[in-house]
């Protein structure tokens, strides 16, 4: 029954790789560089991205998926941005999927204006484990960590701390006020994922947010290099 | 296929009841409660229990099931308040489960010494959607949501919430230092869940510690009277 059970979770993998790669080609074809963006439950991504998207970067046009098991807290507060922004729920198939997949992510292709995009980023639903197996497209994966949740994270969770190019640590501001040792959190990152690109921000006081927002800048230009 | 995919949860969830129905019994017969307790990566399930178990409740054994994807730091920490500890890992069958199931729970039934117990804890992987999904044959569910998180997550986490007959607010000692309306975070987990009892904690200053541990007293209390 576990070997059954195994071979479900691989088919479903396979479908869903075939997906990511139609999405890929999509993305391609459209000139667009597509961000995968992970964290647990508020780690601060989608304040990050306001703090972003409220300067944003000279050239770069971007746009957001934001993907919740419901509601549509988030977009909300991002379409006062002026970006394009498009809500996915992940509740009409079950109680609500921990994650977002290639064939949610395909629905949602038609709403956005990819010709009028550079950048998207695809703002995944609040998890440390589901959202690193499940490719949906993107050219790049990166992830928020705030300091509040404690330096073991990278150890408990460490594929979506590998799955990642980019760690970003959020609420810096909070480090005072946590029983967190800053360089043993980055020590146990870079244990798991050696090497691994680190950036601390602080969504609250905009510590690290135009770092973050010259990164969003070359992961644009990245792409639309290769697809020249 | 989108109805196939359906069709393979409620199967899981099917088999996933019959096998929580069965660890019930064992857990009625050996008259031992058992609380699952979930929340967030990071919200603090660990550093709470390791307050309490601190000074146990007078007269009540307890026993922690610690579930994780991968590793033992969590009931490391614990093993040494010298109550029996048994750490279950979710990864062998994939890349990593993000929830508890009963099957996993089972698997750890033979390494519980159920009958020096009378309340078990089950300490759920870090995740504000599966767990929710997954019985495990407990009697009780609470959670745990760090004001660190924001107020909004009782909105985008809905079932979690709403599973739970105790919620947790914890890392209140952090209120000051993030933009988060206490009296809000509560009216969001009052309207997801009306009446819901909730318990204002700060593992690091001991706030709420004491009436955690009546609370795991009158559960243990609840259980062995009804198996009399």
């Amino acid at each position: 029954m576990h070997r059954t059970k195994v071979r479900i979770v691989e088919d479903a993998l396979d479908a869903n790789n075939t997906i990511a790669r139609a999405n890929r080609d999509d993305f391609d074809r459209s000139e667009v560089t597509v961000l995968n963006l992970m964290s647990a439950p508020g780690a601060g991504k989608t304040s990050l991205l306001e703090r972003v998207l409220a300067e944003l970067p000279e050239g770069v046009r971007i746009g957001v998926l934001e993907g919740d098991v419901q509601g549509s807290y988030d977009s909300d507060r991002l379409a006062t941005l002026h970006v394009p922004v498009v809500q996915l729920n992940t509740d009409p198939g079950f109680g609500g999927e921990c994650h977002l997949d290639a064939n949610m992510v395909r629905s949602a292709l038609p709403a956005l204006p990819l010709a009028d995009i550079d950048l998207l980023v695809i703002e995944n639903v609040g998890n440390l484990v589901c959202p690193a197996e499940f490719r949906v497209g993107e050219h790049a994966r990166a992830m928020v960590c705030s300091v509040a949740e404690g330096e073991d994270k990278p150890l408990k969770y460490p594929l979506m701390f590998r799955a990642c190019e980019l760690v970003i640590v959020n609420k810096l501001d909070l480090l005072p006020h946590v029983d967190v040792d800053l360089e043993r959190l980055l020590y146990h990152i870079d244990a798991v994922n050696p090497g691994v690109r680190t950036l601390l921000a602080s969504a609250r006081t905009g510590e690290g947010v135009g770092e973050l927002r010259d990164w969003l800048h070359e992961l644009a230009a990245r792409k639309v290099t290769a697809g020249t």
